[in-house]
């Protein structure tokens, strides 16, 4: 069995890693860490886990990490992350990053959107983007993958074929994205309180989020030109998922059954992209703790734009998921290894 | 006292009715009708008004209601209402119709949306479409109103002072609208059966919805001239609610501020739009159970585009208090009378 | 217009005070206090508010609460009230105090169940249990008023007729409770963070909660002898509302019918309690937003016992509302005055 | 691989068997009926199954279930199920049938309980009462199973070691049991309507549920002796959980430490069941999808009584995880095959 540590084991994204690795037929978890509550067993802080994981919660100092460990997970808020993973390279280990900290090329756009100097520059040029529908053999060979965020996923994975064949207008892209409150993480803060939270719907940070750069980075990577986006995040009163809404202007006229055979063509090697046709469209419940990413593709007859719907599981495909895939295409296991969980 | 007739009193917008009607110190519910529960009293149905409604449920024939009724609500299904209503006007009754049966001014719309042939094309030019922050000196002198959907009453409170001002390219409106589950009525179906239905957020009717003649048709009055948009509603797992995220190309360059204030003037004697300023965005929770509609403007600094945000409750300023508030203006007593509710 | 003060008006009891008394005829809420946030106007850290009650946050220093204040609620938590409230009654204010720190009548109990040595052990005798239904002339006389827990209220109407008349085995009595969130305060902890709080179910101090001795002090007061329950609390993932299932040995056999025809001659001159016969039971969501406590009686024919079920918003009936209908009957006014409305 | 056939796949119970069967590394779901759907593909009905399980829905006529079939589930509605199960018992199938329809012994409880004249009595003799915990052996020789309803299951399960002990007064048992809406099945209905079951709580079929025959038969035939209890069912609005707070009497005087010890030797080699100690309770959500039934005892010191929370996945151990369970033993395959699913 392939030995596998998770760092932050009790946060959201650290918890669906340790559930998704301990489902997982070739690899076990190994080794966790938590800052607050490192000397506990993991399976009384989180009951679930009972008869499942047993094992004692260690400190977060890289030294104690085991040599035996084959793959870390680094589930660390954004910002910590980056020296954890510079000590973590130089002991050699393969990392899969799940903070923002290595996503973004350009230094500058952290002290821009996450108010961060980032510690050590020089490894963002290293740090291959793990998104494994786009970038299997770099993620193959990679020691450092930053996994995407989630926003980001639900968005690349709705564009990429039409950007990397120029079929929309790259500066007319609107992204309008609804999230379930998972995604803002396991620290209990007002706007999450449950009665503060259910029975509410809200926009936030209105083009200002901090997935911005990472969209627009990774976007003109596929187009090959700059891109700028409108992105306006929401919270959903939901645990789950993410359904993001993207309207754009067509460069050339296609039919939605012609679009709905690119994106089939397009992903016809990636299991975990589902292209939805005739009425049924995606919604959240479909994915729910499931890899999958489903899109569908609607044409709006009368003004002749393009609207794309795309979900995914922001915990399992937006990010502890699609973290198991890339660690899958890392050590030479078939890519949908332990990620063949039906929707519940 | 008033006496107030709701037809069709056992679904969510004539519930509403009820409640507000109830509260309302000038007017008291007088007679209730119901199709399905005729002969029931209202408070065996509906336990929550035991104590405080007393009537028996009559039925929906229009000989039925007394001649001492001053106004009667129509909260009957699409469809259903027009012949109703064409037979209450005959009978010299002052209508409010919540209904979309006489919200369009062209028949063949009917046909193309609502699958409809209307029976009485010729009521639709007599028909005053009653968004009181617009229209108030037709709703006063009218003898039926078409009080509008709750998708359009969100979003024409958020585009009017810009589309009259003509600040904005009114063929490059993108709406991408929120709606709570009582938007879809008090039937049970199975996209709004509670385990379907909670933990989950999709789109629906895709650029399809049939309040998009609506929305078009009453933009285009505002502005002077044809307008098309783009209109995606989703369904959000709350009970109510309405929130609309609307994209526009502006005309002009304009700050914050500036927009602020053309929207404070422009709803200056408006006391149920509220424009928010400095960083609170617009939540559906702020005007739950109340007749406000919320605004928040922000500029996208990148891209120059702007984003509005909108926020109602759709059963009271998207239906039954809008409807209120149009009975005020018709009987001559203060617009906000019964209407003071705290969001809860 | 009576002027009143409400001392931590940002927690949840305190927003439904000032919902309640902004809505009242005869009383405006002139005060607010905040320790968190003094200076700031009350609107903006809610802005549900704003356009209705536009007051700037006072401190909680009582020299700073104007004579003209008529009556002064204190909404502080638990163990921070009692000081407040000693020195707002040397100042002759009239308090009505809606924490727990004057609901028991014997010290030793606070060190016991709230780990609290009470800092004015004399004032316990003063105050008066404001259970309007039981005790209406000890209130209207009052200077004090300790306001129910929103646990004994439900459970104290349930029973009090039972109880008067010796019919249910006092000893006997097992209350299974379920509360919405909102009873646990606005302060964001792990338990009441929505992923973690919703589509979840849990019982929590098992009896051990520290309403058992306020529930034990005042049926034993009721039942004029000493009684001991079992009282398991649990949470259920919605905001407000507490329904009480109360499982009784009777001591006499009495029909359903009888039992009903008891409760409805005990309460036959209090508006708020709602005995409900016929299939109809009582749900949390009859009594949403309102003041009203419903209650059904059943039968288990085939053991014997009797069933009470109990429902009422924990906010209203359980803390705002009653605190409300309290200062109406201390003021002289009628007791339903401002708490007319209907559940939303 | 075994192959297995579900009738009534589209039902709740039904689309858990096809998700947990799909997820089973010795079995697959090889034939599945529906009888709205037949004709369709199961993935266009349930979308969440596309790229997982590709086959048409069969008619639910015996005739057509191919001879190649393993085992047979049944997950058809009470009362319709026993007609097939006796068609397919002749064909010698195996059969695991999730409906009440086999449960019960006396013919007559159907008359009282579920107002049902059983087609076929002489069956209720054959079938084995699939509660793996306690009966391992008869279920492996058995051809047809009764597999337990979901109040039952928590319940039996909390109170076996006691009853076997004989160490509470059987006479004296109150339960008082929360479930999720998902157990009211797949069909909408007034009550499980979004808006009317969301933010409500209540009590339903209070000490008249048609669960009580089968917990008392079950629980008298532990005992050795006749039990009666009183059963109070109550809806939480969430999708999955059952929480069974059990109220009892004990006849001899034991420690938490000592119950505890008896409940862990008890289930010993039952993987299932869990017993937490310490202060962590049961909640629904260390459950959620899962096949573990979650204990805790805790004593009210003060009355003496014995409180015992039990939580249990209503579709997984309460329905389709318990039937697999059966499947499994059936089979000979070990108990726990394809049910390690953490909670989610």
């Amino acid at each position: 069995m392939i030995k596998a540590a998770v760092l932050g084991a009790t946060g959201y994204t650290g918890l669906e890693l340790v559930r998704l690795l301990n489902a997982h037929p070739g690899v076990e978890p190994a080794y966790l860490s938590s800052e607050s509550h490192a000397g506990k067993m993991f399976s009384e802080i989180h009951p679930q886990f009972q008869g499942q994981v047993e094992l004692v919660l260690g400190q977060m100092q890289v030294e104690q990490i085991p040599k035996s460990i084959d793959i870390v997970f680094c589930a660390l808020p954004h910002g910590k992350s980056a020296g954890v993973v510079s000590a973590l390279l130089k002991k050699d280990f393969r990392v899969i990053d799940l903070s923002a900290d290595f996503r973004l090329k350009k230094p500058e756009l952290y002290r821009e959107w996450y108010d961060l100097e980032h510690p050590d520059p020089s490894l963002l040029g290293r740090a291959v983007y793990g998104l494994p529908e786009l970038y299997k053999d770099e993620i193959a060979a990679a020691q450092l993958i930053a996994n995407p965020g989630c926003y980001p996923t639900s968005i690349l994975l709705a564009l990429a074929p039409l950007l990397k064949t120029k079929m929309i207008d790259g500066n007319r892209i609107i992204i309008d994205a609804k999230s379930g409150v998972s995604g803002a993480g396991r620290t209990p803060k007002q706007p999450f309180h449950f009665p503060d939270c259910t029975e509410n719907f809200k926009a936030y940070r209105v083009a200002e989020h901090q997935h911005t750069p990472e969209i627009e980075q990774e976007l003109s990577r596929i187009a090959g030109g700059e891109i700028q986006v409108t992105f306006v995040p929401h919270l959903v009163p939901m645990i789950r998922g993410i359904l993001s809404t993207i309207y754009l202007e067509p460069l050339e006229s296609k039919t939605e059954k012609e679009l709905n055979e690119l994106y089939a063509g397009f992903y016809t090697d990636s299991d975990f992209v589902r292209v939805l046709e005739g009425p049924v469209l995606p919604e959240t419940r479909f994915v729910r703790g499931s890899n999958y990413c489903d899109l569908a593709l609607k044409l709006d007859r009368r003004t002749g734009r393009l609207v794309i719907i795309s979900a995914i599981d922001n915990l399992v495909k937006g990010a502890s998921g699609q973290a198991v895939q890339n660690m899958n295409i890392m050590l030479g296991l078939p890519e949908e290894t332990g990620l063949g969980q039906t929707a519940i």
